[in-house]
């Protein structure tokens, strides 16, 4: 049961990549003016295939214990913002809004985090690199923003077409 | 515990559905060929929040009960898909890649009902109105596709833009 688990939550953290090669980057995002302590480009997918693989073992941790209540519902929700974040940020290319996805995303992943700690402290600490990297991603979001003021300022509506 | 995970579960439903609002159906859904039995726009809102209410009921009454790992670990399948759906099909406006995300996301939630009906079977009632709207979704899909050729043909590709 575990494996299955596995494989399914996995599915959940891959669903919510697919963003990544459906909205990618592109040359809105080279253009703009970033801090020099930028993670390479190679090195996000890398990373977000590590932490799936950390964040689906978390899960299927956590799901085939007792009192995984709060971890479960908590676990559903970090996965639904994750996958939010990329359409906003390069599909809409809107900074400010992504950034305020972001906090809530660190918030639910911080909120995980404590609540797996509680069940199974293993998958509490699995959750700890998927904490720094989305802190990494705030403070680069956050960052874009202020050294891109005018771009931020005119950020793009929902055009309706 | 079950009405604090009620609202969590809610929670990742509002992150799903606010591809809803961030990309609208706009004037390129509104000059596509619909089918005859198209719901009209003012119901989809209705009936998703709708949704939302009873998604979030049947996740939290399984999330406090025993044997729910197969049960939690598709929620959150489930909800991941739901978020990408939107931004797929009215983000890129790529009705072909949609209906893809929509067949997975109609597995997913046929497979949660299955399995939340086996440790909670009103959970498992909840999610039938789910299943049933999907498959209404998936048809609306499949008819726009097929009713457009053109435009489906030349689904738009990530512009880099």
């Amino acid at each position: 049961m575990i494996w299955i688990c596995f494989v399914i939550f996995l599915a959940a953290c891959f669903a919510a990549g697919a963003t990544g090669g459906l909205f990618p980057p592109g040359r809105w995002y080279e253009r703009l003016n970033k801090p020099s302590w930028t993670p390479p480009n190679w090195l996000f997918p890398v990373a977000w295939t590590t932490l799936y693989v950390c964040m689906a073992a978390a899960g299927a941790r956590v799901a085939v214990a007792d009192g995984n209540a709060l971890a479960m519902a908590l676990w559903s929700l970090q996965i639904a913002l994750n996958t939010l974040w990329t359409p906003v940020f390069f599909g809409l290319q809107r900074m400010r809004l992504g950034l305020l996805v972001l906090a809530a995303l660190w918030l639910s992943v911080a909120a995980t985090m404590v609540a797996l700690w509680s069940v199974d402290w293993i998958a509490g600490l699995l959750f700890v690199p998927y904490l720094v990297w989305v802190s990494v991603a705030a403070a680069l979001n956050r960052a874009v923003i202020l050294l891109n003021p005018d771009e931020a300022a005119r950020e793009r509506q929902p055009s309706g077409d």
